[in-house]
């Protein structure tokens, strides 16, 4: 018999600058999806939970949550970039271009654009730009991300030839660089909708936002959301091999925690409808099943839209954090919620973009 | 910086007589909530599952199961009534007045109608009458139900000035108040869809019927159903909060207990096809993650429908209990059910009208 | 009061050659069912995925899964011919004969084609053939399987005179049998849809293919499969009653096994795209909730299939284990991966034929 080798993923040595991938799976998203994405997030956004709403501003139909959407988009690049990843080091200029809606299909591509071996010789960063199409080769979805990936041969590292090309990237779009969905108009938003809370004239750059609820992530909950977005990264399914690993158990997919937060943000948040843009995301440490998550935002920046009365843009740092808890009385002591969460606690810090109602 | 404070729901000093919400979150109710409803209680009344069936007895489509229906419209109301209650005292006249299809979008409104302080001086019971309505303007489902809230800041309780308005509400609808859905017609059901199963006539007032079936619940399961139904309740899904309260850990949504009983009745019930009215509902212990439940129906009463030769009225007490194994020889040598289920592992008492196939 | 003693399946006694079923639950199958599916099972075979894709092939619409197919047809089953099943034994001539789309509803029969009594008195073997049509009364796909039902009064076993009706079924149905899609055509199939994997021509007879992945199985996973397939045997859904077993804990229903492995072999045999039968199928041993899932398969064989270029008929055996994790330098220093797996390790045996891209 002859044991035919599965592909296995792409390590260190398998990435050059400028290599292209069409990733596999093409997907049409479907309501259920949305409603599933629903059920393991807790997601409140009436944006994407009335039909009668989403056409009142203007969209043809329910659009599906831009989280999902990268959720599914990111998932398709696993195989080929992050299969054997030993960290995702972070995202950028994640940028939402053209709303989804059941129905839609996406395909999703990607190019190496940056590579920098590291000092031990075991490992190296890949900086790949993807891009999610939908049936139409609009763009949808577009961001860059870097991971740690091994290298298949341990190299001797000599800082003089070693691989190092860092791609520029932008901290921050500017708001001029972000795209808002055409044809829509949200001034017959009803207060109501979205529980009477703060519009974008209510806060202030500065201001904090301690989102009150917390999640517990369970085992199937986690899995379940990451088959959903059909990431078959292997550290999220296998507990009988996580065991034997430093973290004992599975890491929860950082896109998940990225929607658990957002979801909580509802609380006070529950005008920030739309999703624009990712400035950046940091998972600085892993989740696990049981952990149960805690977030507060934080408001970096806040610009009109020209021509716009009904929304403005938003920028806000989300700030993730897990399995503690924050008494009414210090929140009333202090001056900043930063001071009363460790940083060992904190698991996801993420700067966006969003339209938030005027 | 400032820590601008989310609105955190209500006090039993925020209520009034006659006050009015409009709750958030208006919801497009899909085909997919159906099948994730249907995965997480193995629902299996045959004309919430087939279209040619639901087409064939005079539907346009396959109606959206009653009890998800209330679940979704109950749960908008969380955050206005119930976000801090401390038990969720009983419901009454609960009467599904317009069917559901995918598509349609809900809105709920609630007025308080009742307000009546507790002696301790701590808590106080809040009584809403509540309204779905669809994109149409029809009420969907109405109901009353009441909570015990606790106060802001503890009071000398004075009986003669205290808070006492106890509004009227019926122990059980009349059949003559029930709204059976229109252009319906039974006579084409065949014995096959449901099973072989009792038809009303088959029934006495005062018949028992043991259902067989345990449904354990795990976590996962009741915390993705209530957050399909978009209940933001906090007990429901923080363990690490709950873990210091006196439960230890997160409670189940009272109204999944529900719906688990309704889908194991379906074992001697399977022509109860629709859920005409909730007469009283009360969840007399907590449920956890990891209990078994059980349940056994009581028929309490069977009224003929004017001109129908298909379908009556028929009136049942639902009883969920956990934990406990009843063997078919105790069964067999009891005169009733309730002489074998100790109170302590009750955990819900439903008393609801069905519209049962003749 | 009288007690009403429910319909509670059938015993070995109440079966007799020739005896019809028409099973309860007809259901309407729907996109929604698909991605719970997939947010159970991980699926990601494209064909199942992609509208656009699927009507590039000829689908009028993305088809459902075989297998979901088969698993919800296959719970219709349960309340009449194995509530009570000791064991189920197994499946032979699973012959997919007509794809079915969302919005179809199935229906299914049964006849009981063979008896066996056991010598021990206490049970029997009822072997079904079952028949799921849809509404335009086409076979979607039919199926032999027989279980162990215990007896319902123990019996003197007298060999000259006791039942043996086994009927006969093949070990393997012959490709001229199968039934391709009609109007379908994947000769615009891109390799990247399939992430660059494997065509028929890679593969030989003898070929064994490691699949890589491993799931791990929580308890709310496979109860919801359970329940979005209907099957309401008791064994896999109450804790509290299997606690008092052998096995302590509840039953994994066999089909999710057979799902998962099929899922997981999406690594190596991404281009097997449709599932046309199922030769036999046999669970060596239980699973359980925690359990992680891997499997290897070997191809048994290959046809053409006649004027057809672009896609060809493989035979493959589909072998699942469970918690052994198999290092890579152990595949490397093998002939067969038979040899790395010891039977006690081993859930699942599949025989089947498939659609392979050419």
């Amino acid at each position: 018999m002859t044991i035919r080798q599965v592909n296995t993923g792409n390590l260190f040595e398998d990435f050059h600058l400028g290599q292209k991938f069409n990733h596999g799976v093409p997907r049409t998203l479907t309501q259920a999806d949305a409603s599933i994405y629903l059920s393991l997030t807790g997601q409140r956004f009436a944006l994407n939970c009335s039909q009668v709403l989403s056409k009142e501003c203007g969209f043809k139909a329910i659009p599906i949550d831009n989280l999902l959407v990268f959720h599914i988009a990111f998932g398709k690049t696993v195989t080929d970039i992050s299969l054997h990843a030993i960290a995702n080091l972070g995202y950028a200029e994640v940028k939402f271009e053209t709303p989804v809606f059941a129905g839609d299909t996406i395909e999703v591509t990607s190019e190496v654009i940056g590579l920098k071996q590291n000092s031990n010789g075991q490992s190296g960063i890949v900086y790949v730009h993807s891009l999610a199409t939908n049936q139409a080769q609009q763009t949808v979805v577009s961001w860059i991300r870097w991971v740690m990936v091994p290298t298949r041969i341990k190299k001797f590292f000599d800082p003089k030839s070693a691989i190092k090309k860092i791609p520029h990237y932008q901290n921050s779009l500017h708001a001029e660089q972000l795209i808002i969905p055409t044809k829509t108009d949200f001034a017959a938003w009803r207060a109501s909708v979205s529980d009477y809370q703060f519009t974008i004239n209510d806060l202030n750059i500065g201001d904090e936002l301690f989102h009150q609820d917390g999640i517990t992530i369970n085992a199937a909950d986690h899995m379940q959301a990451t088959h959903l977005y059909q990431n078959n990264a292997r550290v999220h399914f296998n507990r009988h091999q996580m065991q034997q690993t430093n973290h004992q158990t599975p890491l929860v997919y950082g896109g998940h925690v990225i929607s658990l937060c957002r979801a909580i943000s509802y609380n006070g948040l529950a005008n920030t409808i739309w999703l624009v843009a990712i400035n950046s995301g940091e998972h600085t440490a892993p989740t696990y099943a049981d952990d149960t998550i805690y977030c507060y935002s934080t408001i970096l920046d806040k610009q009109p839209i020209e021509h716009r009365h009904d929304v403005g843009l938003i920028r806000i740092a989300l700030t993730g954090y897990k399995n503690l808890l924050v008494q009414p009385q210090q929140i009333n002591a202090t001056d900043s919620l930063e001071t009363l969460i460790p940083n060992s606690q904190i698991v996801l810090k993420l700067d966006y973009w969003a339209l938030m109602i005027i």
